[in-house]
């Protein structure tokens, strides 16, 4: 029943979208502001960052989305509305009103997002003067241009596209995600928003979403940590009208949902700040759960494993090191490690220079896998990285100024 | 009674030093085997890694000092010893072996220390061919050599002076270091070597160092975590004869080894891979003093705030975001912060354009401090980072290969 594609032309039953340039971005020929609009009353869920710090637009979504229904999303780039304050809440609030007015709608059915530079109050002149502009261009073609607006230094729009059946009745997903700095994965901006005319309870939307965010985008952060600004959104109209949904066709949903967060989750890595290369890092053989995953983060997060995968190097002493300070079970002597096939450490010693040769031409590719075994238990998790590179540090030096 | 410094010409009684090029080190030209010797029996204490995966010299060095007496400190550069399993170890202790023969000592007062690319078997032959040459080089005036010898992506040498006195008699202490990577400190490999004609207890000269290394090498590393190799010894030959040291005089050596040591510190984070700044980052007004170091520790080693240091630019978003993840008690409406004394962020809010840009010249100096107040309570701690750069990304993408 599972089929994932990948169609410009896809469309989700009811629901539209737009974009325009307010003016937000610094580069002013770019679309900075996107609209998603559902023709009918929608069940909404919501995961949001885990920051102590949360920007306006984070706070005022969380209070929309408590009755767990809304129809539309706004959301900016270039500025991200964190760290501004009371004015930056009464902006938020006020960006929903806009919104909400042009639509003939409730506010509180309006869901707000923001990415871009901190500390920096939003310009609201501009977005009330874009907000009829937006409105009218609302149509079911502009998914991919509501992408592009969501961009910062992401390079290519992020979307992905998912059909399954429930009670026989046909039914689509469609997700849309920005990512940014991924290769301090913790700090960065992430959206995603995803539609779908599925007919599902709020409560088992939510249930679905966070199961789903738990396995794809907690698996390209460190420990759940997020940025100020990150959220993820789904919005279900019920067009679909598949009737009650049964145990087996909530796990389909469910299954749907996590394939299509799973792929823009690699998207999002895969187009890392300055990122070369898509490193998967699977750890097995953990004692516990909590091991293979915590083993798995500190690897992956390491800038030292970083640059050498960057410079195509089977530095296995560095993964080796990495694993030694994760706060987990493992003995060197008992570990081996991968890259994709080709076993370059056993039992804690490296296998020569012949690996280690085959080892780095498979690291001359765009993707590989690190492959670690720790042989102290059953468990195995993963986490998806990227490489550091030269264009990360320029990237991230030049930011602001 | 104190003062701290720089002297080439320094020398601690009793102490000889020696350094040869055994031809470990990738540049042949290079100096990468160093001797300490002690001409008389002396107390010896040390610090090591924290690291699960301990390299064989660790093990053998852990062995060796637990009797609280050592003669000799055998140092190589260009290769760690680390993750070569059993065969490392005898490696380490014939080490040992080769140096105790040349010198005439037990090899249980030989400490052995390396420092280099892991996982390949040290050439025992270069050793075994330099220890003579070595042995036969000691002199008082080579301490400098020795430090130049223990260099990896180190730039320049690093050792400090400091002259006390305990019941009336003059004494020395003498250190040097090398680091690494210290961009991303928990993997860089530091090693420390310190000498002092002190007499002193063992036990006291141990409790001494391990709380020196708790207020500065641990000052520049996360958590205490270290790497595979790291370690921090010291050697008391007991040759200023200043007799039972009173509570005062064991308090103001513990200074000195502390001052030596937090120079040394700031040496290595300055010749930090690739780093140009060196920057304090000072977190006050803690509700605990974990907060205070756990504020501190994230805000140092976050890349994002690492970069805008490297792009000088006072991105305070990027502070308060760190903050925000630390999992300490924060509020965004309570905290301010400065570079130097230009205060940018009062009560959560950018203090505006001007301060930014005052806050941006401070920054494209050589070392400035970030200096963070919670208003929680009256706990406050530092750490000392420096900023992220291309150059940091090609030493370690290049390091092997």
């Amino acid at each position: 029943m599972v089929e994932v594609c990948q169609d410009s032309s896809f469309i989700v039953p009811g629901f539209r979208a737009a974009a325009v340039r307010a003016g937000l971005k610094k580069n002013a020929h770019a679309l900075d502001l996107a609209l998603i609009f559902s023709e009918t009353p929608a069940t909404a869920a919501g995961v949001f960052t885990t920051n102590q710090v949360q920007a306006a637009p984070v706070l005022v979504t969380k209070d929309h989305i408590a009755a767990g229904k809304a129809r539309a999303i706004i959301a900016n780039a270039g500025n991200a509305n964190a760290c501004t304050g009371q004015r930056g809440l009464a902006d938020a609030r006020r960006t929903s009103e806009l919104v909400a007015e042009a639509l003939n709608i409730p506010p509180r059915e309006v869901l707000v997002a923001s990415t871009g530079v901190i500390g920096q109050p939003l310009n609201m002149d501009l977005i009330a003067r874009a907000v009829p502009a937006l409105v009218s261009a609302l149509a079911n073609e502009h998914i991919l241009l509501a992408a592009q607006a969501i961009m910062t230094t992401d390079s290519f729009p992020k979307i992905k596209e998912f059909e399954g059946r429930a009670g026989g009745v046909p039914y689509r997903i469609q997700g849309m995600a920005k990512g940014a700095g991924m290769i301090m994965p913790h700090m960065a901006t992430m959206l995603c928003f995803i539609m779908s005319d599925i007919k599902i309870h709020a409560r088992d939307l939510q249930e679905a979403l966070s199961a789903a965010v738990a396995k794809t985008f907690n698996r390209i952060t460190v420990d759940g940590d997020t940025s100020t600004n990150d959220m993820v959104l789904v919005l279900a109209n019920g067009l679909a009208e598949n009737g009650l949904l049964s145990d087996q066709d909530l796990e389909g949903f469910s299954q749907g949902l996590e394939a299509v967060m799973a792929d823009l989750g690699r998207m999002i890595v895969q187009d890392g700040e300055g990122a070369t290369k898509l490193v998967d890092i699977v750890i097995k053989g953990a004692k516990t759960p909590a091991d293979a995953v915590n083993g798995a983060c500190r690897v992956a997060n390491s800038s030292l494993v970083k640059t050498a995968f960057f410079g195509q190097d089977p530095n296995w002493g560095r993964i080796m090191a990495a694993l030694g300070r994760a706060g987990i079970l493992m003995a060197e002597d008992h570990t081996d490690i991968w890259v994709d096939a080709v076993q370059i450490v056993a039992a804690g010693l490296g296998k020569g220079a012949e690996a280690e040769r085959a080892a780095a031409r498979i690291m001359r590719g765009k993707a590989f896998t690190i492959t670690v075994n720790l042989n102290q238990g059953v468990y195995e998790d993963r986490m998806v990285t990227c490489d550091l590179t030269h264009e990360y540090v320029s990237i991230n030096a030049d930011y602001r100024t």
